[in-house]
């Protein structure tokens, strides 16, 4: 069979070595004769699993003691009705930065709690898609925290700034596609949150990051599902929680440890995107429109200059094992989604299944 | 090895041809290259998977044509917040019915939303708990509607009857722990919801069935993915699902049909719970304080007379590869949760080990 590179934005490909290792034991797992999802969450197995994932997160991203982490049901979208329903206290407004759509999703969910004093930062720069420069947000003054995404999964675009507001500023961002790809200052945000499907693992797990000081003020309408306060006194089992989404998850952090961590994703990371957007740049035959102080190093879209051809490249990359590069349907064009576990050989056959499908249709 | 049968609570055991199924196509799924988990919910692939799952489950229990299913994340407790969010509508109050812990559990999220009207069911008959009948159940005039849990999983209470209560009671109920395990009239019913992790797949994932002049009825404070008829208008796409355990389900599901469906199920569930309420009954050294009427077929709680013997009969259960029998915290004892995925052979086995046990220890 050809090698199969899976360029999907999420549900998103996973480390063949951990989707091997659960295969391996799917069925009987460590040596009890039923799966690992057939345990009860409250057994020693499972709290095993659960509390090492939990340490190896906050191994790889360094998170101070100060902070709790939560393993969540409802993906990103729950947070953005988690986040006003836990932080919001007794203010009627917070900052939302929009950047993309998935910042703007956020802004609509939010209207339901508060009123957002909305900081429209998509700038065109010389004639490329840009975000105005964090000193450039204008914050108000009676915001109970900003609200931003720092990696655009749709837009290909990244805020790569880190904020750095004073200590009076609560900052809450959807790390959803970036988190993991390089190192956090966990201290600058009040809450970091994370749907599982990219960097993480399977879909149906959230993970949240969250100062301490911001529990125990959720509103009386909050779902207890979604009460940080109440998934923290429980350890995320209040109810039961995606127990395989959270054993994958676990295998995912080993990995990453075992990769060099943090760190070592963040060079390959670095060198992965840099060798796509070379071949984008050096091409009039491709194109990407985002200015590069923005270009997002996890989701690269990129157009074809001659979108009839759009239908062959698909058919063709899908052929050679290049999976999932259609671009979302908002955006058009193709898109690569290149998470921690796409390998940098995956992204060499793709740069060079582009440049040899220009050379032959250029 | 031993044959293990394992008797968690939940998550609970699954069938094991779905997880050998699974577990052969694990990293290679429809010869894809890639695993069910790794591909995107809005493909094609994907798709037919989730609606495959849909169809087999609405035939499993007769659905009727005005009735959506939704596939969603948050678990039961997810809807004890959700049911109140979608359909109080404009009343301030609904009917709950409390029969044991988890009709209790909803009564404490509906708090948040609404006054209740709580209709304390819990009756001691002849030293047995029952559950006053429906008949009895003094609904007030100004409810939305009425919501009890027909099986309760650790008091191992059940109320089998089927609700009558005419046209304008919109009845909700929490079928986690039933629901497939025998036929369900679904017409006498505006919500029906159920955490996946007994009888349909792995945690995470909660299918609601609901009546479709409820939608559209939502709470302004209703999170998205709580949404009723935002999880419908999306297909249960809103965001990302949880696909792994959709595709679980729809495993199950095919599995179930392919058993004979839940008329099948209902006659083999009655055959295993007879058989293990009999050992029960015919001993003085084991004890089920449930009155036959209300006494659940999936979790069956059992004391030992001498209570001392309690930490030896696990240890040596285990040992024969019967697993997971420890009773839930608050009820102590012994529970053996005997779902779809529980063979007649693993309650026959529970069984000969339980009266070999006694004739030792007894």
């Amino acid at each position: 069979m050809t090698q199969v590179y899976n360029f999907s934005s999420g549900p998103a490909m996973l480390p063949v070595d951990v989707l091997r290792h659960a295969q391996q034991e799917l069925c009987d797992w460590q040596g009890l004769g039923t799966s690992v999802m057939e345990v009860s969450h409250r057994g020693k197995p499972f709290i095993q699993v659960a509390e090492e994932a939990e340490k190896d997160f906050r191994d790889l991203l360094q998170i101070p003691s100060n902070y709790k982490v939560l393993f969540c049901h409802g993906g990103g979208r729950g947070q953005f009705a988690g986040v006003p329903l836990n932080i919001l206290g007794d203010k009627s407004t917070a900052d939302y930065v929009d950047g993309g759509y998935w910042a703007s999703s956020a802004v609509k969910e939010a209207k339901k709690y508060l009123t957002p004093n909305v900081i429209d930062a998509k700038v065109t720069v010389d004639g490329k898609r840009a975000i105005i420069p964090m000193r450039d947000w204008q914050l108000s003054d009676n915001a109970a925290y900003l609200h931003y995404c720092p990696n655009e999964t749709i837009d290909g675009i990244a805020i790569d700034e880190t904020p750095d507001f004073g200590p009076d500023v609560v900052v809450a961002a959807d790390f959803s596609s970036t988190i993991l790809s390089r190192p956090i200052d966990v201290s600058r945000y009040g809450v970091i949150y994370a749907g599982a499907q990219k960097n993480i693992g399977p879909a149906g797990l959230t993970l949240v990051v969250v100062r301490e000081d911001l529990l125990g003020k959720a509103s009386k309408a909050c779902p207890s599902i979604l009460d940080y306060s109440v998934l923290n006194e429980n350890d995320s089992m209040f109810n039961t929680p995606p127990t395989f989404a959270w054993y994958l998850a676990g295998l995912v952090f080993k990995w990453l440890k075992e990769q060099g961590g943090v760190a070592a994703m963040d060079k390959v990371n670095q060198q992965k995107s840099d060798l796509l957007y070379g071949v984008i740049d050096n091409s009039d035959f491709y194109r990407n429109d985002v200015a590069a102080s923005n270009r997002s190093r996890m989701n690269i879209p990129f157009q074809l200059a001659d979108s009839k051809l759009d239908a062959l490249f698909l058919e063709e990359s899908f052929a050679a094992g290049l999976h999932a590069l259609k671009g979302h349907r908002v955006v058009g064009g193709m898109r690569a989604s290149i998470y921690n576990a796409m390998p940098l050989a995956g992204v060499q056959a793709l740069t060079d299944f582009m440049v040899d499908f220009e050379r032959r249709h250029g």
